[in-house]
């Protein structure tokens, strides 16, 4: 018995990534909004009835994707940021990371966003934002060596320039802000 | 004609600015989201196709007093900064006026953050949002003496500050977080 339930866990874990990428895969190519279930299903061969089984809804799938584009900044970080360097030096360094990021999934952030602030969610979506936030803001204080206030404000400061960045990328390039706030945090780490 | 017409402009302003009141008072007393056209024509004594003539949809109206709010802090921080005060002092005056705001009125920014990443609003919210932050930047540009990579920077702080106070009401306070910012400010400008 206990063989089978594992060999059980091992698949049903397989088919949750492989949901999880095939997700990723087609918010890529468009917006997340009109990504469906239905394609989902048809990428990653796997029913609609067990991804709703797996997340529970499309949103708590969409944030799902978020989340782990988040977690994969965060072991990028850890594992290649050199241990010898100095906070300003870290924070650039995550600072590139982060950029690398939202260039090459804008639809992370703007996933995240979209779920902030919008009622029609259930109280599992909002508590899965808590739980990000958390997370981050534990992230900043262990790395950038912070207290939790201050943690807060430098979250604060990149979600607020992402935002502004999406409201109007013709005339916010996040490459710019970002190279202002290497030399500002400078000053203070 | 031409007195008629001041009159009527007169008339019409006069309306504008009743239906703005009474949906700022209705919003002061529960959700923006649960605000209906009808309570606030209730309240104003305006009909509700005249309220439509004057704002188009009930979103553009709420947008519409979230920027009075944004305006009147503006205005109250333009009049009443001492003049002779350092940028970090003028900026520790706006974060109080700022945090007095936001306990007044805690809608106003959660209405405005509402529209953002929300695809079901027309390109005219998604134009008044753009105008906001514009002004926004500007005034930051103007009053503390930044360039506008330096305003992305101080507007996105403030922002990411208050939205991750609304996501975790019990554990990010404001007042806290706004202290921390004033001694890091100090640093920097």
């Amino acid at each position: 018995m206990a063989v089978q339930n594992k060999a059980k866990t091992a698949r049903g874990e397989n088919s949750r990534q492989r949901i999880l990428e095939s997700t990723w895969q087609l918010i890529g190519k468009s917006d997340s909004r009109e990504v469906t279930l239905d394609q989902i299903a048809d990428v990653c061969g796997i029913s609609k009835s067990s991804i709703l089984w797996h997340f529970g809804s499309k949103e708590a799938l969409l944030l799902e994707v978020a989340d782990n584009i988040f977690r994969d900044l965060e072991k990028l970080f850890i594992e290649q940021c050199p241990p010898d360097s100095s906070i300003g030096e870290r924070f650039a360094f995550f600072l590139n990371n982060y950029e690398d990021m939202l260039n090459a999934t804008p639809e992370a952030p703007r996933i995240f966003f979209s779920f902030l602030f919008n009622n029609q969610f259930r109280e599992k979506i909002n508590n899965k934002i808590r739980e990000i936030y958390e997370w981050n803001r534990e992230t900043f204080c262990e790395q950038f060596n912070l207290t939790e206030n201050q943690a807060v404000i430098l979250l604060g400061m990149l979600n607020g320039i992402v935002i502004q960045a999406n409201v109007h990328p013709e005339r916010i390039k996040i490459k710019e802000v970002f190279d202002e706030l290497k030399s500002l945090v400078k000053k203070i780490l």
